[in-house]
């Protein structure tokens, strides 16, 4: 199976896994394990990755030898905000580069703000920045964020932590057909099918957080989400059988062995 | 994980899958090994399980030994060749008495005709088969299957080889809601996601045929297929986070670390 | 515009009524009016039309020289009740020979009980009615329908006074595509797109209640309805544009007239 | 019922359609009088309104004394041309300033490009042009739009000319929560129920072209349109029955008034 390539570098799962929401640490470590996930993304103006070195820190639970964190900006709502958040994080984390860009709308529906994203990656490109960006289902803005240099587009498939799935597939089609860096639906999967269905389109791979860490039983939805994105994976290279709509045809050849 | 228990037997996998429609019997055994399958079906009226001895038997690609059989009524439009057809089986099959029943109502749509259906499960049950049996998504009817004593209940996602997935899930959920043998869907699962869906749904078990033997790659839609539906077993135990409209909340709590 | 024909009558509206569920008979009579039905079905069980000569009779309401009454059997589980009380009815409405049978399969679903349905409308039809039968969206079932001599097939939408809508547009196509009676949607419709969508499937004329009755301004959206059943109509005689997946034209000729 | 207001002038019909597709100005004429429309929109780079003298005039098939014109921008992808485009019609109108600006992103999608347009529509709004505009349906660019000056903000369904119907009415409806001036659908609307969903989700008003003018009967699909529109307004008006999962209420009171 061919692995994920982002900004140079392999990886074998497809599932990327947000780290917040959970009960603690230790939740989180589980559930980022059952996931298989090996890119976490942590909301750096939230999570202590070393700024309190007081508290317990997600870099003890999962370790950066073994996961590539992925700091992003939840919460910001202006580029400015957004761009000096993540030069903490490189400060934080030692020169780490690879981020997931966010610039938000407003805290009511928390849809991304394009014009603020599209300001922020230029920045943060021109700056060395990997910018992973998230952005609503525009396939215009998609292009634009590639255009400028993002070395991975993750649009919506719906609100973030709405669990609506994904609302526009045909948006996410267009995207998917015109992009050459990694598609990543990023935000309102909800269950483990709607995983499944944003791989059979075609992306690259999935990004969640309460998909998983709002279910009853997070651990367990885990690794549901991990067969899910597989298994979308697999039938999308495996090439689905046609729809048929009316003219339905035996599931067996028609030629009969035993005489009625 | 609790198993798939049917007639009293205790089954792993919750995918059980058809035999027909592929190239040759060793894709048909390549296929199946993939989609881990315990229970195949057999169209007893177009598959060589036998009858031929000069030609060669599925009997030997999927031996009895470690498959369990369902031989099944596929091209039958009335309880009386149904019934006949089920009766030849066991011969065949020495005795062997769990059964597929299905009776279709026209070659065109392959829908079944419930009416049939009926007569010969009440025929078939009395004459000390266990009748697994094909229906529509009708609930009274399927209550009315159950209550004649079949072992397991299969309404049709949609009609037979047309991979339109599922179309009616309401009709389904009242199914699951009020029967106590298991439910499994049977027909019209195109793709990975159809299987999820049903399985996220509550459904006991999936079972298909044309949607790996009719992919480009039938052994990769094999293994897509036992992960999607492992994948929607865990997430219905997982319990799915609830849907939330509107009002979105972040991904991570809002207690700030870092301020702005 | 060709009219609405069931056994030999022709009709000019395509949206048939119940006259349940409203406060009082004078707001039946006012969305009834503005529903412009021309049809209103009762359910002789449960409204008084001359049963009790001390109350007010819906007869009044609607006098019959204006509205071609249909009484239904709602309430009825077995085809014996069913014909009793249509028999009930005939004697009330002096010879009056038009009915719809209803048969449910349980108070709970209100999901209709097939098996039951076909032995009553064969008595029925037999004893001379001019049976209009409400069925489930099985196309084997409303082919069967037609073949004992029903004169309209009145497949459900969804669950009775659900207003979920077409939940199975699939099948309601393969019954329109099969049958020569009309084919009335009947229970389910919630809002005027949902009778919109069933004319615009080719649907004859669709059959509501709840949809009129349990919005906030009966009398408004029994206009509403009248105008959402007119424009599915036309629609689907007027032939509409094919969807274009993806490849959008733009929405005027492109030779440009003015230059950029 | 009350009026559509835009721009501070009212209008009786919801409904706005294009001028383009048709075969002849006679044909668009006839259709536009069956639409009820009061407000023509017109590609000003692709339609003579004067332009060319010697070539028949749209302002003779639909005189501007009984329509009113809104000069558009279609085939525009800068703001550049957008703006002089429409300063070129406001010329040509006489100094009419009620125009619909569209920015495009690419001949192959028509998507939007927002990020021109909130350009345009800066510039216009100060030069003294009452701006209806064309956009995604992303709700923060809409907000955007408004605090500008925009008089309508206009959100796409689908792609122009797809015929898809609405993809997502979640984002519509955060849209018609939040804004103040009129939202209007504009563009992927394919049939009348599609017009019909659009008015119930709470849209002030309703623009399309190609679904009427390519139709198979353009003018009678025109009186479809002005039906499913007027319906979709009323059931929005009267309010619709809450939706019932499941648990089905009979449509008649079950008080009995003849016991079985």
């Amino acid at each position: 199976m061919n692995p994920l390539v982002i900004a140079g570098k392999s990886y074998n799962s497809r599932l990327l896994v947000g780290t917040g929401k959970y009960k603690d640490f230790d939740e989180t470590r589980q559930a980022v394990e059952a996931s298989g996930a090996e890119i976490v993304t942590v909301a750096i103006r939230r999570t202590n990755i070393g700024q309190d070195p007081k508290q317990p820190s997600l870099l003890d639970a999962l370790p950066p030898s073994k996961f590539t964190y992925l700091p992003n900006t939840a919460g910001c709502y202006t580029a400015e905000d957004a761009i000096r958040t993540l030069r903490l994080a490189r400060e934080l984390l030692d020169g780490h580069d690879l981020v997931k860009l966010e610039v938000l709308g407003d805290p009511d529906t928390l849809y991304p703000n394009v014009v603020e994203t599209l300001k922020a990656a230029q920045v943060l490109v021109k700056d060395g920045f990997k910018v992973m960006v998230y952005t609503s289902d525009d396939p215009i803005i998609a292009r634009q964020l590639e255009e400028i240099g993002c070395v991975a587009v993750m649009p919506l498939a719906s609100l973030i932590g709405s669990g609506m799935g994904i609302l526009n597939p045909w948006n996410l089609s267009i995207i998917i057909d015109r992009l050459s860096v990694p598609v990543i639906v990023d935000a309102g999967v909800g269950t483990a099918s709607d995983a499944t269905i944003a791989m059979e389109l075609g992306c690259d791979a999935v990004l969640m957080n309460t998909a998983i860490a709002g279910a009853k039983d997070p651990v367990l939805m885990a690794s549901a989400m991990k067969k899910a994105v597989e298994a979308g994976r697999e039938a999308y290279l495996a090439g689905r059988m046609p729809k048929k709509v009316y003219q339905a045809s035996p599931s067996s050849p028609t030629r009969g062995l035993i005489g009625s």
